[in-house]
């Protein structure tokens, strides 16, 4: 399990005065990017090792289950569990001083590009088996 | 069924050059904004008529089934489904030209600030019965 | 000089229920890259053509005249004034019904990535003549 | 002078690469608010003690020395100079193991809200002297 603090900005909140709620799948990410950042990792580097796009999220999911605001802090958590041969999901837990204030997931993948198609073209992507980057964070599941 | 565009800009996309997911909830969010402003609302007619402090999302779920990028305009519909007392879901999906890109939905509630509270503790936030919002946005359901 | 709508979102509002002012660069940017799309051109196309990163912003500043809120749609125009061998200078002013809400003005160049440098290499970026992108901007300019 | 940490996160980054620039301002805006809590203030609090909206930024500049990118720590700093019976300026400068990236400022003022007006009605919006605000964040200024 990584873990990492999260601070609530003021722009991160609207109009009700609570956080907007697309900022939480923001952290989601920020989360799982340190997490990569961590194990020495980052989406350049899995670029250059795994030829890869990116991890791209298939679908995401968030219970909200109290307000947060600015000023609070959110000690998020994420467990990389349920690895397939093309995904794994990555389970989010925030709190906010023993309130829990959000919890869900994200299925990612990993994302090849058709080495025919153009630098550009975001049609050409494909999801390729996942085992390479679960290598390289659990070198221990090889 | 509301229906209305979202241009995905530049600033939408991430280094890989796709949209990045978490504006696909605040693209979300603006669907069902201007689908309250169709109907004469917004978050600040709601305050006024019904006493609320907002609409708050309690879930929120999205899949994403394939890219987009700056220069997608996606065509976004929103259906307002599974009343319950306390609930309505918001049901989505987005297209680029007849290529479905997201579908997903949110999980809403009314929520009201107990008047004993000072203005800016959101602790003191409760959800109420959500009829009254069903009236204004369905008169015929009444 | 080109003219685009902004609609101001509910979720590009703060807790004073007004636009939280980064987003106005956001809108500048948009119109910029919109102002672009309506000569055939985008980020991707000038990377093709003239061997580009892009078209980063050197400076960057705005007044607020006064504040717009969500509901409201700002008409926004935008015209390059002042090129230099290096730099174009983008005029922006964005008005509700009448009122100005906001002007200000980026400073934008063209960027090159020295060939030699990793893709990824950030630290490995240069300003060159920004005449190629002026020349597909203003045709008659040549 | 208040000097804060930004981390920048992937999702800051555009499709070239780097920080996508408005984030730049949206991180002024962070440093200012904890430069606010670091003194025991926050928006709230002067909601309450001054009877204020908040405090708007009537204008905004930046210039952007060198791009940053993910994985990068921006070290940032504030000072309040120029204070005039209306207005402050929030002074920026933000560095990457001292590579200066940006440096910049925000006018800022002092909003109140005309009692006679709706509570959303944001053209009834006023700038007020903003002595109060020095006096609580320089109490040797008084």
């Amino acid at each position: 399990m990584f873990r990492t603090e999260i601070a609530v900005e003021f722009g991160d909140c609207d109009d009700a005065g609570i956080s907007f709620y697309p900022n939480y799948f923001y952290w989601f990410d920020c989360t799982f990017q340190r997490l990569l950042r961590a194990r020495g990792l980052d989406q350049r580097e899995l670029r250059r090792r795994l030829r890869v796009v990116g991890t791209p999220v298939l679908e995401a999911n968030a219970k909200f289950q109290a307000p947060s605001s600015y000023g609070d802090t959110i000690e998020m958590t994420v467990e990389l569990t349920g690895w397939t041969d093309k995904i794994v999901r990555a389970q989010y837990r925030g709190s906010c001083r023993d309130r829990l204030v959000v919890d869900g997931y994200e299925v990612r993948a990993l994302l090849r590009r058709d080495d025919n198609a153009g630098a550009n073209d975001v049609k050409s992507l494909g999801i390729v088996p996942i085992a390479p980057l679960r290598a390289l964070l659990e070198p221990s599941s090889a």
